[in-house]
């Protein structure tokens, strides 16, 4: 069995709650290693008025400890999370665990602390100094992201340029290519509507489609599928032939994604040193130490994805 | 009961077993007027083996006769289908029908004819001089396009036009009026991921903002939303809220329609001086004049707009 690191995230949010609630369940798939000191784990089951498991692992200590604030953005919540966070990390690049998952932080909570990452992908970007691939989705359905966080205007220009999609096509492949089965291919969305029509509707498709020629001549195999026409590259019948998706842009993964399985979704960080997932919401303060209980699909997902 | 015109489409595809199978149902809402002659539709029924029902009303003449042959994309048939067209679309505008509805043509088939339009939308475009508004979707969901068949890279820049968008917005706006609900509001989504982050992933949306609030002004009423982000404007959660989505380009509103209402789905040519609805699929020669009946839920749909 796998063991994971899992970064406690803003303790004034859900993040705990699902770990504690969800324990029993987690424990049957991952070995799992919370990254909280006894000291902020006790204020937090007191205040959930949740029992600590007898076996639930954490670590000696975190940062400083301080009074958990429920739904309050604060900047000693944001420190503690970042702490968290850079424990789980560097128990991963030692070899310690085989993985980390991240509860979520709170953006302005870390801004608070004066910590220069939008995130947690932001932040280990910059740790690994490498292009990590951002996928997104759930066994159902994986999106990966050519293209991130631009304005829309610059992401036919990025189509355009045949190096840098090569450079992706194969750090992806690379990245997931122990989850294939054999024969399955990667659907690869167009950029342009109906595919381009011919050039008609723009001329992209002719690059992308000579840079996913080239990668399946040189592997002898069709990993990648040749552009297929966007709108109906959701479809039924696609997703049942196709898992992995390529999508060009930020919207046009993650619109189909979002419509079909929202509360499943996880977030994923490839091509990096270590292996991150993340659930694909946030630190909900709006039921947070409050009697709902947070949906647990996406964390147990995200935990799933190493098995 | 209203009376509709249904121009017969490409006669080697499954357009007349779709009306004549349906023909029970559909005269239960509306009243149809088939645009096909005696002679062609005798012809489509022997082959069919389907009978003519009683109550069928056709015209006399729409154009030469010819033989049919299931599945083969013919001159002839080509130019069967832009009469029957034609003949529907005069209808309307006479005030002898109170809206057409179109069975799938073969665009290559038209070509063959020598008819210079690419489909039905274009041709309305030219009969009438006027910038149709292209709409999908169905009872539960419609998505209407900004921009239509125009590559990715043109897209930013028409978002742009503010003058542009503001007559889109009370063209279509005065289109379906009649369909929204009191206090219903229409959403917008946003042309860039996260819809700019406050100008971080692209500016388009203070524009589009700015258009949006002055129109809402002028009426003194949330007529539409302001941009939303676009990677969860189509979650159930916003599903439940709008039924009507106005998409700024292409796959950004045909990419979720079709990943949740594939076979559902019809199309709307609106703000032209006649209403055309649409199936949103094509000639299906691979199950014309075969024993698998074609799926009637778009036809039915299309038909339903009437209502």
């Amino acid at each position: 069995m796998k063991k994971i690191a899992i970064s406690i995230g803003d303790l004034n949010g859900i993040g705990i709650a699902l770990a504690l609630q969800n324990h029993h369940l987690v424990k049957k798939f991952i070995t799992p290693m919370y990254i909280i000191d006894k000291e902020m784990l006790s204020l937090a089951s007191e205040l959930l008025k949740l029992k600590i498991p007898d076996d639930f692992e954490c670590v000696e200590y975190v940062s400083q400890g301080f009074k958990i604030m429920p739904s309050t953005i604060s900047k000693e919540s944001g420190r503690y999370a970042f702490e968290s966070f850079k424990i789980a990390v560097e128990l991963a690049k030692d070899g310690k665990v085989d993985g980390i998952m991240t509860l979520p932080i709170h953006k302005k909570a870390w801004e608070m602390a004066g910590i220069n990452y939008k995130g947690h992908t932001d932040a280990l970007r910059d740790f690994f100094d490498s292009e990590a691939i951002m996928m997104l989705g759930c066994e159902k359905m994986f999106v990966a992201l050519y293209t991130e966080h631009i304005p829309l205007s610059q992401v036919a220009l990025e189509s355009r340029d045949a190096l840098k999609f090569g450079r992706f096509l194969e750090n992806f492949y690379q990245s997931i290519k122990d989850k294939l089965q054999i024969h399955e291919s990667i659907a690869v969305l167009a950029l342009n509507p109906h595919a381009g029509d011919y050039g008609v509707l723009g001329d992209e498709e002719k690059i992308l489609n000579s840079v996913i020629d080239n990668f399946n001549l040189k592997y002898q195999k069709k990993i990648f599928s040749n552009t297929i026409v966007p709108d109906i590259a959701f479809s039924q019948k696609n997703r049942d032939k196709y898992r992995f998706f390529i999508a060009m842009y930020h919207d046009q993964g993650l619109i189909p994604l979002k419509a079909l399985y929202f509360e499943e979704s996880i977030n994923i960080s490839l091509n990096l040193p270590i292996l991150r997932t993340s659930v694909d919401h946030g630190t909900a303060f709006d039921i947070a130490y409050t009697d709902t209980l947070p949906n647990n699909l996406s964390y147990l997902n995200a935990l799933k994805y190493y098995l």
